[in-house]
């Protein structure tokens, strides 16, 4: 499935995309148990597959199996009038998949062409950093270029999804606990990212996690590696590289994380960036009000946003 | 006030503190409303003062304002038995009394001697890092020592908590976008902080913020300069200073972070701990199975702990 969040008159709901459509999960649910008699419903449908992404991940396998029954139901049946439970993708707008994670992991230095040309060596372990939840936005958002600094800097982002409650898990079982996969873009602010010797304030500036389209569930990417990751800006070609170079895989991370902290339904974890990046580059090269930026990633999709300069409120 | 997280009987639920007794916030409006003749005391009492500090927080002035009045009116009138709103101290648990912050932002360095005595410059900005939330534990709770580390350490942290939504204020207005202060203990896992050049790691593992006992509201400490910190380990002192000793206030924190990101009421900032820490110490210390943590802040009172072994699973 590819699940999204998604904003229909004025409402904020999860919805899996089919071609040019969107089905809302949650009122396709009422409508399926409606049309076989149940009076609880709405309830029933708030329990399992609730409108909002972390509390659907909460529900585990349980909810996923539920809601491709919901999808099977909606397409081959007339569902009644009064909910509106089909939309065309024109007419709604695409959200970040997971709005208010719990947490959100990114991972620094883990490809290793990127560390080279940062002029590191390759790490034993792998360097952790947070963003806060208010850096995320949506993929038909703009990305807001606050008059703070004037190195606003992409990063290119592979980034997992976690689907069940992790802790001390092991490697090989690693992948039961991903949800799925998307894409973010870790802008950060440069120069106030390195004016101090920890990257948080250059990395949770407001809006500078642009993250989606949807949210790719687990089995239809069977394998994390092997995918390609492309960053344009402007349509010219500017970080390129594959999963495959990782240094720390899906699955490390995993085990990793989980033996420092307990990883909930929700939490996202950004795997880190390729080469590339504008600070990096001879002549260093910095957003600007207007440039485009957009990232694909093989099987999951491409995410583009606008840099837009903000004023000193946002 | 004295504001609390408590649980009874399985349930946790926000209250104020008055000698040795607690009174429930939400419980005590709704016996006000009914009193009154109010038909939807229940749902009113839920939007005004939920029963979790998070919402309560957003009420902002209103909900404080309201909640003083239910204090009052619980002290000078037999409340109907139906609802037991108020408590014995030695009858609840007391938790941290925020339990789910949407930030949790630590300031590195800012305790003159502390910076001395870990080999560094003095800052011209705020260095600031992250803890996550699920670090969070209650001032009855035991610090869990997993068998990651040999190297626990303590850092004893005034904290302000923010109670009204903040983007780009100004030092000159910031205390009226906090709510209150209480005590953390920034429980460090040393070796797995240094291991890389970014903190987190050895920040956010899971238990490592003891939190409370109380949030004290803002109108109870004019001034958070002047506060007495002092920490002891089993009855020794370890740190003990100022917070007149800040080299960023909390008013000029409140400005500097509200310049990168919008502060949510709930919001927890650490403000960082004084000289004394057990790595700065000769020989080095480190905490251990059994040791008792008691961090005392004037104003506020003090939080102790118990550090107890940790299973691997937690």
């Amino acid at each position: 499935m590819k699940l999204v969040s998604f904003t229909y008159q004025g409402n904020t709901r999860i919805g899996s995309v089919h071609d040019d459509q969107v089905i809302d999960l949650n009122l396709g649910y009422v409508a399926m148990l409606e049309a076989a008699g149940e009076l609880r419903a709405k309830q029933i449908a708030e329990a399992f597959i609730p409108a909002e992404m972390v509390g659907f991940l909460q529900g585990g396998e349980k909810s996923l199996a539920l809601a491709r029954e919901v999808i099977d139901y909606v397409s081959k049946n007339d569902v009644p009038s009064s909910y509106r439970i089909v939309h065309p993708l024109s007419e709604v707008k695409l959200e970040a998949p997971v709005l208010k994670p719990g947490k959100m992991i990114c991972v620094g230095h883990n490809y290793r062409e990127h560390i080279l040309e940062m002029g590191r060596e390759l790490p034993s372990v792998p360097v952790v950093f947070a963003k806060f939840a208010n850096t995320i936005i949506g993929p038909e958002d703009d990305i807001p270029f606050f008059p703070i600094s004037e190195q606003l800097d992409y990063e290119a982002e592979f980034t997992f999804v976690i689907g069940k409650r992790a802790r001390n898990v092991s490697q090989k079982d690693a992948l039961d606990y991903v949800a799925g996969y998307t894409i973010t873009n870790d802008v950060t602010y440069r120069d106030i990212q390195r004016r101090t010797i920890q990257w948080l304030q250059g990395k949770t500036v407001e809006g500078s996690a642009p993250m989606g389209p949807w949210l790719v569930t687990r089995e239809e990417i069977q394998d994390p590696a092997g995918l390609e990751v492309v960053l344009t800006v402007n349509g010219e070609e500017r970080q390129r590289s594959n999963t495959s170079n990782l240094v720390f895989t899906v699955q490390y991370l995993v085990e990793f994380l989980s033996q420092l902290v307990t990883l909930e339904p929700g939490d996202v974890v950004l795997t880190g960036t390729p080469g590339g990046v504008g600070v990096a580059r001879d002549p260093q090269v910095f957003l600007k009000d207007g440039d485009v930026v957009r990232i694909e990633i093989d099987r999951i999709g491409a995410l583009e946003n606008r840099v837009r300069k903000a004023g000193e409120q946002g």
